[in-house]
């Protein structure tokens, strides 16, 4: 019987309007807080960008209206409850944020550790969507314009009795990004997206949209005998509804835990962090089965080349 | 409307019993053949290894009984009526076979355009498994005994109005192994395979076998943009349940056509081939998104590496 166990809450969220400030925000997150130590949670997983709403769905010229969704300073004035809350519970949290630093402005991510350290970080690399204005969309997705991509690659850290990665929403979508953090014996995938339920260019029938998150999910998990936790920013936002179905997903690619609404919801599994071991040691021991001569290709090129049998 | 249609058949095959003659075989895949013409069908796929019981699960130590599982000639003469029927009928075929050749022995697909020529051949490159008997094992799976690695890359073919790929078995749990098929732009990856309905080394439900097999396809599909025919050799045979649930799975992982049986079936789907075209130029428009800078661990080492992060 494992000791590993590691009770994890992915705490979705409702939607978070633009008119709100960060202090109604961080309120309903340490109401989250404390549930989820209520329910004997030693970590918390909040989504992507989750202090204000999904701004890159506008176009905003103005600087210093757009300054006003990123974060100086992590703890800041209006994040500190966050922190002062998980030391007094002993309680461990995922963080997604836009971060504005000396090196660029960044779609961020943080693990703070139960004593409210910050342990980790990680800045979106894969940001989708476009960087100019587009017209035909009935709106915008403008991770392009308002991030850089992300600088400190894909990581893993050995904290908190895990070995614990981070991605961010389209990074989940990318075989590319699990496998590398797979390559470093990942057990538990930390994941906050916001992501539209409609697709905003064309027709994508919902559910299709919320296969592909889940299945993209769970196959990372499996591939890497890995626990996944994605956590969504959900609901009707702004006029735009985002999709929910956070879900926690086993190293076989299983859904542990999934989520029922589009508003503030924990969800909660017990993550076993031995259990994807006979998974890498086996069908994915990546030392006695990969070939990677014939992957070249992943890191030569970037586009599409032509096919290499004709 | 696109005028990229080819339909094509998953010719799922039950179990080859070792005392089977291959002309017995063959007669089930000339009438598989002639069932899938009749349903309109311009393309066949057939299981890996599909002349022959699936022997690397005996250690098998005499080199004349071993031989006798591999093809020196394709066609050869047991083999030639399946060449024959196609050029008769105008279809193509996708064969799995074991292939012995000067440069080694070789887990094979070759891809048989309808005029009966051979038009693509890939060979393993994951071999699963292990090369020394293990006791331990309900049943063998000697793969890595048996053949070399494959020393012909992935690669994909514009033939048949397509752009086909080809992996087999264990290759499609691989992300790698899609995304070098993906990167030349795929549109309709063949493979075959013969899984083991239970786990010879220790407990795993079976649904979770099934699971895995169809959740990987269905992964490499979507974040591919492409069609996947996975086709099984399924059944009792020779006292190993293998695992059927042959499934077309299109552009956006959906299953559009899945086995229902373990003996001999045919499933059908009409592969519209630009149907992947949106999701490769939208979300996984390689060009515009993928970042190689940050996926080098990937062919910089095998197996695993300490975590970064700490």
């Amino acid at each position: 019987m494992s000791t590993r166990i590691m009770t994890v809450a992915g705490a979705q969220m409702g939607p978070v309007p633009r008119s709100d400030p960060r202090s109604r925000t961080v309120a309903r997150m340490v109401d989250l807080l404390r549930q989820a130590h209520a329910r004997g949670c030693q970590l918390v997983v909040f989504p992507e960008l989750a202090l204000t709403t999904f701004f890159p769905r506008w176009l905003i010229e103005d600087e210093e209206e757009l300054a006003e969704f990123y974060e100086a300073s992590m703890p800041g004035p209006e994040t500190m409850p966050l922190f002062e809350t998980a030391r007094e519970l002993g309680i461990g949290f995922h963080l997604g944020y836009a971060e504005i630093a000396e090196d660029g402005r960044f779609n961020t991510a943080i693990l703070v550790d139960p004593d409210g350290r910050i342990v980790a970080r990680y800045r979106k690399i894969h940001l989708p969507g476009h960087a100019e204005n587009d017209q035909a969309r009935e709106f915008q997705h403008l991770e392009k314009r308002y991030f850089d991509v992300g600088n400190l690659g894909f990581r893993v850290w050995d904290t908190m009795g895990g070995r614990i990665g981070m991605l961010i929403c389209n990074d989940r979508r990318w075989p590319e990004a699990f496998r590398v953090l797979g390559l470093q014996g990942v057990e538990l995938v930390l994941i906050g997206y916001n992501t539209p339920t409609l697709n905003g260019q064309t027709f994508e029938p919902p559910h299709l949209r919320i296969h592909h998150n889940l299945l993209t999910m769970q196959a990372g998990a499996y591939q890497n005998g890995t626990w996944v936790v994605g956590v969504a920013k959900a609901g009707l936002e702004d006029g735009v509804h985002m999709m929910g179905s956070s879900a926690i997903v086993t190293p076989n690619g299983e859904i542990a835990a999934q989520a029922s609404t589009l508003d503030d919801e924990l969800i909660v599994a017990d993550c076993d962090l031995d259990a994807g071991a006979y998974i890498k040691a086996n069908v994915f021991n990546f030392a006695a089965h990969r070939r990677t001569e014939h992957y070249r290709l992943i890191v030569e090129t970037t586009g599409v080349v032509p096919p290499l049998g004709t």
